[in-house]
């Protein structure tokens, strides 16, 4: 106990020995020296109502509420919730000119699309056009982005139908039906939750990379499933799984195709394959690869109808229910055994659906640079769904296609949706009878053609050069909905983006900083091989703030950092003396944080080290001041820079080792 | 379109202007220019194989390995598996009197404790003495704590004995006790394999908040659960919960209490808690506590024997089987019903008992200073659980209070617990049947006295004091142990913990920054008042990793800043034109981060703002690279410091706003 008394009495005459001059000499360069502030003191009120309002409200949605008349008040109100009636009062005939044709545009994709992905629903045509007729609208009252298009999606429709087929097999019972709406209603609930409680920033957890992987992983199974109809085969697995479709298409190969089948399904997609190249190369012709689907639908049916095709094998989609929407209030089960898996799917099928509408409406607006508010979009997105579920609709969101075939052909307003929705109401009216002719085949290969486009090689390869792990998690997810199920994928997925998160607090980086010649900065001497080390110190930077999580590792860390340049530095050179922690990124420390500092402090003194702080962030400096840590350490201990650390107790050169 | 290629060239040309004279000025007070350093360019595998290193072998177990002879190797290995031949060589008689003394003392404190813990799982007094007798043995050969006690321990049999009463609710059946072995062996199982494949950092995950919570709140409910031995009470609840417990003490009261019991049980509880007060008071007089549990059992079971109380209503131990351990290797569950919650059980029974073991074994490492290694000591903690499953021993781990009076009494190695292993064989031979007539309430009230300390009010204060969140993280622990079960409060532990973490990576902190006057620092300027802003320029510190998480809340709070300080600056000053963002702290950034780096670089680009990185480390640098966005933005954008920055591209004067 004496010896280490005696010890800590020398070393602290030498640091006096050593501080006295070069504090004197800091002083004669530096005309302020300034001391690691604490920031004012905040009561626990005002803290919480901080992190609160950082953590829900922090694009400050009650700013323009400030300072204003109880009417003002209301309009402001009204027009949050409905921004219609906040753009509708600049709009003008000019801009109505493009959102008609835009309207008309993305209605003729959105006809043979929606018959399609009704399909990988299970659900009968006539839901999608009712689902593209209703939801449309309410979206365009409600919603702020201008580009979206409404409507079903293939993944969404796949995801749905996967899900439900899972509960009830047998999806031409009425059960199914009711269940797709309760999924839809309980859809709108979450995505409307989660708008209200402005807990939208979850879909963030879902990565850019698990959704490019989820979504090519589901443009491939989608377009696997096509094959059913494209090639005319009568028994088709009701699994999504690679294997099982390949099977599937196999084992039918000598009886179960049909060759009238193949031609019209081929023809129609090299047609459009074709116009979507075209469209690709020269953006100006988008309205050829727009088109195309409907003269596909058109020109086919024609076909098989003067041809009677239908009667040689080719399968028709025989029938589409004429008329606007019935009322779906009663079906929707509230009680019962169908409740339970109504409110999963829902939940599921709606956070899918809002990660999509909101990837597409960020990058629009990101592209026309407007702002998108996520909790309101959300709100839109989930009383549109409940309103759907209650008129026979199925889970809707934001289409990748017609999303940039509305932006391309030219969109102002929300109102190229409320056109789109008025040409489904007159096709539901008046045409629906004459899709019956219709070959399936055709509707194959349209979906085929539009989900081709989700497969994104160039955003993975990307990942690959970017970030590894992203291009796992991508490659997860997409090998786990082509192998397995579309859950699985987005099970997967979700999985990976935690584990990532997990990976990162658990092991923040450390480095070694040395000094840049000529100037007082100081870097991390492996990015700056230049950087030189000061004689007797070591500095090292934690990247990360201090949490439970990572606190022990820090602190074992920067032990095993002194070992080692301990072990480095050769025997000629003095010992280190002096360990500088480098506290800029530490943004934030809790108790265990706090525990890991003394523990570490204790160490060090345990080796005859001076612990030294720098430049702690206000909230840390908080911190250890309620703890007494800094009692412990020393206020004097604690500097504002690496460089008045170094200048104040280090030797007087600044030497190099 | 021309229109913003014309402010481009003219924002250009004044930038151009600018930089001219000024980096001149620069060049003239630094020799020398840094530009920022991308790392040495390293091969995917390199990359992999470091991240790898540093999250599973970030303590280099190997290293001492290297360069040796192969038959070296094998002794390094060998020692490495049992530190016992690593310390055994340097053991002499001076350390094996410490040890026996020590050995002895918690031997005595043993004895007693095991009866009653036995009680809190469940099973008869034997098999915590059997736990007592081989754990020990085992964890002396390959453990490398000198200073921990192994051997059952209070709050691990009462979850324990929760969860199997859960599963089998008639807990005398042979079942029963079956299930307890079992879970035992894959408590072992799940210890041995998060050391054998280094993830131990997972229990990191059970914050210190949430620790001290559940320990307060599981000690509560194991004194409650000891009303029931101290006042007699024959019918006792099964429940643990403080509702359901409470009122079946009070439901009791005319009927049930049996006086003699609680006239024992309440003196003896005064004897042991003012013990405990004098240890408490003069350390050196910690022996009296640590003998007086022994001496209570001795006196009370004379006291019965001679004045027969149990013929009165005083309950007794009546039965401790005599004998070593029988095996229990053929009644372990390895198929059937009972595997599964044998497994689950297991899972987080061996979960919890690690916790607790690597908590006491990291204090007591840190006082005297030697290095544990926790994934080492995981697999000898799972290796004893598994021979414990064999030879009818339940889940043992670390005990906080015998391993405390074990470091008073002056242990130095594991040799005490082989100490005491060896007094409870003599125990277990010889002495177990005048256990007969020990009063339950005297061990009751040595349960109380013991589990009291465990109540951390201090820890919780401190916790108060230094982070909001980890105290309400540890309040909801605690009341959800007390108030619900043990796996309850457990469950919301570890929830609170994981929000805190989701919560952290979400919405991290951003900051303004100004310069410190007289200084070429720049500091946050809410926490250094005398900070002053550069004018026509807006320094921003983002506090975290830019992830996906994160990364659309930083580039739109960003923007926030962005607008909320043009509205500030009144229109007499110049506008902002440059955004500089502080990258410091920025330790990486995936291609989610990159996007939204975009992003923020094609809205500034419309506001007619420069966009401006400082510091990016070298893992950025090196993705900003890879994604090309360093040519976006431009090389010349990018600079070492803040301050090269503003001299570069700011005005002369380095003017105040």
């Amino acid at each position: 106990m004496s010896q280490r008394v005696s010890d800590e009495v020398v070393a602290k005459a030498m640091e006096e020995i050593r501080s006295g001059p070069s504090s004197r000499r800091h002083g004669d360069t530096l005309p302020h020296i300034h001391k690691v502030g604490a920031p004012p003191k905040q009561t626990l009120f005002q803290e919480f109502k901080h992190s609160f309002i950082e953590t829900f409200f922090s694009d400050n949605p009650f700013e323009k509420f400030k300072d204003q008349t109880r009417s003002r008040k209301f309009v402001l109100g009204l027009q949050s919730v409905f921004p219609i009636f906040d753009w509708g009062r600049s709009y003008d005939l000019k801009k109505f000119r493009g959102d008609l044709i835009s309207g008309l545009t993305i209605a003729s994709l959105c006809v043979p699309q929606d018959i399609g992905y009704a399909k990988l629903a299970n659900l009968d045509p006539q839901y999608a056009l009712y689902s593209s007729f209703v939801c449309p609208l309410v979206y365009a009252f409600m919603g702020s982005s201008r580009d979206i298009a409404i409507g079903p999606v293939a993944v969404v429709s796949l995801l749905l139908g996967s899900m439900l087929t899972n509960e009830i097999s047998d999806y031409k019972s009425h059960e199914y039906l009711r269940l797709a709406f309760t999924a839809t209603f309980f859809a709108g609930i979450t995505q409307m939750a989660l708008g209200v409680f402005r807990l939208g920033f979850l879909i963030d957890f879902l990565s850019h990379a698990a959704i490019v992987g989820f979504m090519g992983g589901a443009a491939i199974t989608i377009a696997l499933q096509q094959l059913k109809g494209l090639l005319g085969i009568q028994n088709f697995t009701k699994k999504t799984d690679i294997v099982s479709v390949m099977r599937s298409v196999w084992g039918s190969v000598h009886h179960g195709w049909n060759w009238e089948t193949i031609v019209i399904g081929l023809a129609f997609l090299a047609f459009l394959l074709i116009t979507k190249y075209i469209a690709k190369r020269n953006k100006k012709l988008f309205w050829v690869a727009a088109i195309s689907p409907m003269i596909s639908v058109i020109v086919s049916t024609f076909f098989v109808y003067i041809t009677r095709a239908d009667k040689k094998g080719v399968s028709i989609v025989k029938h589409v229910r004429k008329g606007v929407n019935p009322s779906s209030a009663s079906e929707i089960f509230f009680s019962g055994k169908y409740l339970g898996p109504g409110v999963r799917i829902g939940v599921v099928s709606g956070m899918i659906a809002l990660t999509e509408a909101v990837a597409i409406g960020r990058t629009f607006a990101a592209m026309k640079d407007y702002s998108l508010d996520g909790n309101k979009e959300m709100v839109a997105m989930g009383t549109m769904n409940i309103i759907g579920s209650l008129t026979s609709c199925y889970v809707t969101t934001g289409s990748f296609s017609r999303s940039a075939v509305n932006y391309m052909a030219g969109c102002k307003t929300a109102v190229s949706n409320i056109v789109m929705s008025c040409v489904i109401l007159l096709t539901l009216l008046l045409i629906t009878p004459l899709f019956k002719y219709t070959p399936n085949a055709v509707l194959a290969s349209i979906i085929i053609a539009a989900v081709i486009g989700l497969v994104n090689i160039e955003a993975a390869i990307l990942l690959w050069k970017i970030d590894k792990f992203d291009f796992v998690a991508c490659m997860g997810a997409f090998f786990g909905v082509i192998f397995k199920s579309v859950e699985i994928g987005l099970l997967i997925a979700v999985a990976i983006s935690f584990a990532k998160i997990l990976l990162q607090v658990t092991r923040p980086r450390t480095a070694v900083l040395g000094k840049l010649p000529g100037t007082t900065v100081y870097r991390n001497i492996q990015q700056y091989p230049s950087a030189t080390q000061i004689s007797g110190m070591l500095i090292i930077r934690v990247d990360s703030a201090i949490y439970f999580s990572n606190s022990n590792y820090i602190k074992e860390r920067i032990l095993r950092w002194l070992t080692d340049e301990d072990c480095k530095r050769t025997s000629e050179l003095p010992r280190i003396q002096y360990l500088t922690v480098e506290m800029s990124p530490v943004t934030d420390i809790d108790t265990s944080g706090i525990h890991a500092l003394e523990e570490l402090y204790k160490s060090l003194q345990k080796r005859e080290v001076q612990l030294i702080l720098a430049n702690p962030g206000p909230v840390v400096m908080e911190k250890l001041h309620a703890s007494k840590l800094t009692d412990l350490i020393g206020e004097d201990k604690i500097f504002l820079t690496v460089a008045d650390a170094v200048s104040t107790v280090g030797p007087k050169g600044g030497g190099l080792v």
